[in-house]
């Protein structure tokens, strides 16, 4: 096999280690918020265990990496790309911890009646989603319009956590025998909208990637 | 010159650019303290401008990395060094943010009677600073005794992270007319808490480093 072509085969490689890692952070958001709308004590419990798949999948992607810098000696693109994966890597590690923290929230909560209908986290963590996957997608395609719709979402968001904040901020005094569950219900808030600076940190790595410098998409 | 010597010194550059990125992190984590006690917004508000200049040093250091590896084309050490480098400048970056967030907080919280004297909020900034130049040292150095020691002290942030949690809540039940300022210092507490995290996340790096494998040092 010719050396480039080889070299394009190992990069597939370590591109379907990143869709795989983002997969399961997408599987990790969802399930953690499965489990904190039925608290489902059982199903947070699995998130946080399963975290450590994502945890070695890191580690993993960083020894890769590593390696693949020894052995070919990238220069130019990719090495920008090499080092934009062990960045984005990072980042949706990060993220994945973000799920765990929702799954401790909910464990936190326990069972009493869910509040979570009278707020927006939901469609924030919808929103986080859908910018995770559009993020890693510009990453691997080198899709710059992917990248602004990234930032442009992470602005829904923080308006999402303001009217959340406020609105549990009321219910706290107005409701503080719900204390336990509001307070949490505002730490997910703000889990939320940290993802989304991160995620919105994937997206600048593309965008780096794509145009050769730095982007700051959180404006 | 010869080229050992050579890549030794560009190796010292970038140490010196990572040890400037660490002492701006801890004099923006003391001011933003100072901020919070004094409630002094002028000084909230330097902090949040003052993020920018550790934002660029981490460009920069990317930056340095990738024209670093394409030059040298190190392998083994030298180039788990670099890429070490390239992980720590991130978690710093991140770390210096939730010095911006405390002052965010300062100035949401605004002119009331300070709190924070009430709780162990600073204990836990003062080990923070701690932990960062330990870890920073830990890898420089290459110093594993100063990389575990980063993993005692997370513990102690992490136990006083659980009572600031239940005294602020108790607070907050018998005081619920100072619940913007609590949940404030609720917060606070979290961005502690995290910190020391990402702090964890550099000396697991500098361990990294030093022994050629993966360490687990936040447990």
């Amino acid at each position: 096999m010719a050396a480039r072509e080889n070299f394009e085969k190992t990069l597939t490689e370590l591109q379907d280690k990143m869709t795989e890692m983002s997969d399961l952070t997408v599987t990790a958001l969802d399930k953690a918020f499965i489990a904190l709308k039925t608290q489902n004590i059982e199903l947070a419990l699995e998130v946080i265990e399963e975290d450590t798949a994502i945890d070695i999948l890191e580690t993993d992607i960083n020894n890769f990496i590593v390696w693949l810098i020894a052995k070919e000696q990238p220069v130019a693109r990719d090495l920008r790309r090499i080092v934009g994966a062990l960045k984005i890597s990072l980042e949706i590690e990060r993220i994945a911890d973000f799920a765990v923290n929702i799954a401790k929230a909910t464990i936190r909560i326990g069972k009493v009646e869910s509040m979570l209908s009278s707020t927006k986290l939901e469609e924030m963590k919808d929103l986080a989603i859908e910018m995770l996957q559009k993020a890693v997608k510009s990453f691997l395609d080198e899709n710059m319009s992917l990248a602004k719709e990234v930032g442009d979402l992470d602005d829904k968001v923080d308006d999402l956590c303001d009217i959340n904040s406020k609105q549990i901020l009321n219910y706290l005094s107005k409701q503080p025998e719900d204390m336990n569950q509001l307070t949490q219900l505002l730490f997910i808030n703000r889990h939320l909208e940290r993802t989304a600076d991160h995620i919105t940190n994937v997206a600048e790595s593309a965008a780096y990637l794509i145009k050769g410098r730095q982007y700051d998409l959180n404006t």
